[in-house]
């Protein structure tokens, strides 16, 4: 049976410090290690192997793609990563911290960037230090400057039907290493769940959540793997 | 101009024990660990920044190379992995200790195992501890039972030709992370070394090696990038 496995990264250091991180490249922190060598030995443990990697072109999520799968063995599985798969693009809201910014701009407005599903936040300004429309990871990529929930759906979810689920297709069990919103995307779409409710769904970091696909590639029930 | 780098492993724990480890997946020790983390940051220093990474299915690779990637942050450059970079197969010798080996088979076989151009070492029996023909990372693959060094170069440069030399035409930077046999495979070819010479040279761990391509594909002399 096609099976999906979804873990986010484990803790980041921005998770910790409270920043708005989106597209900025941030290391896991030693909790974030922890939680996602934990996610490769539940893997192992519940003999879900994966057979192939997907992940961002971003560290929090690729480190934690090698540390669970070096957990489960199977480092030696292939293993793609895509912009598509990154965090939602926090625009000018990249590196602030979350307390200060909702002191600054109030509880309201913070929650609407935070929790709309299509307002997206300021633009990021060109030029600004959080600005990687140079980054050589994006050579040839229009880099957003803002982005909602919605916008990062619509990246997320061509790259899931072109590429994804036809290896779900042939079988493949699948491990996606990704990020809050590019997941919520994911699972917004597979538990077919509305716009009002997604924004408010938490992801828990280093947690693997399951799909199991039938024939006809309906996906089931998700549920946590730790539950199973 | 088209730039390869090829990194042996960091040492393993069966470089360290003195065992034959061949195809049998043995962890880097933490000084394997420290040479890789080293090449990456050389690689860093000199600014030769890989765009592309191909690396054996052996952990001891596949950890190397991501060590090297995190501290040269190039995390997010593609890579692919394949049996055909794999170290040559030991064959029976696999987990034996060298020194016992000697003790029992005499210095002169156990050279003309290690160092013959095309003498493979005894069949590693089937369903032996250290038989890796079930092993799922294996499936649909014709496991050898030995290899001679020649052998192994009749894998590798199939490989280099159909995947990894079109890859540096298109003007990557690409790096190699492999092994001691693998690897002088390579340099025999590009570096045009005799059968005789060949077995001799001695690949160092975690020491980043250099070719330069001209125009017409023609690999320069090879260098260490920390003598450049």
């Amino acid at each position: 049976m096609p099976t999906l496995i979804l873990v986010r990264h484990g803790q980041s250091e921005w998770n910790l410090a409270n920043r708005f991180t989106g597209w900025w490249d941030v290391d896991v922190t030693e909790k974030g290690v922890e939680e996602a060598r934990a996610a490769g030995r539940l893997l192992k443990g519940k003999g879900v192997m994966p057979t192939l990697a997907f992940t961002s072109v971003q560290k929090r999520a690729i480190v934690t793609l090698h540390l669970a799968l070096e957990e489960c063995e199977r480092l030696w599985i292939p293993e793609v990563k895509d912009w598509r798969l990154n965090e939602r693009h926090y625009g000018g809201l990249t590196g602030l911290n979350k307390q200060e910014t909702r002191d600054k701009h109030g509880d309201e407005q913070v929650h609407i960037w935070r929790r709309s599903f299509d307002v997206p936040p300021p633009p990021l300004e060109k030029g600004s230090t959080f600005d990687l429309s140079d980054d050589p990871r994006y050579a040839g990529i229009d880099v957003p400057d803002t982005e909602s929930l919605k916008l990062t759906i619509e990246r997320v979810l061509p790259y899931w039907e072109s590429t994804i689920l036809p290896e779900l297709e042939k079988g493949e069990t699948v491990i996606i290493s990704a990020h809050g919103n590019s997941l919520r995307a994911l699972v917004k779409h597979l538990s077919n769940i509305s716009d009002d409710e997604i924004t408010g769904l938490e992801i828990p970091t280093g947690q693997p959540i399951i799909y199991q696909f039938d024939d006809a590639m309906k996906p089931g029930e998700r549920y946590y793997l730790k539950d199973s």
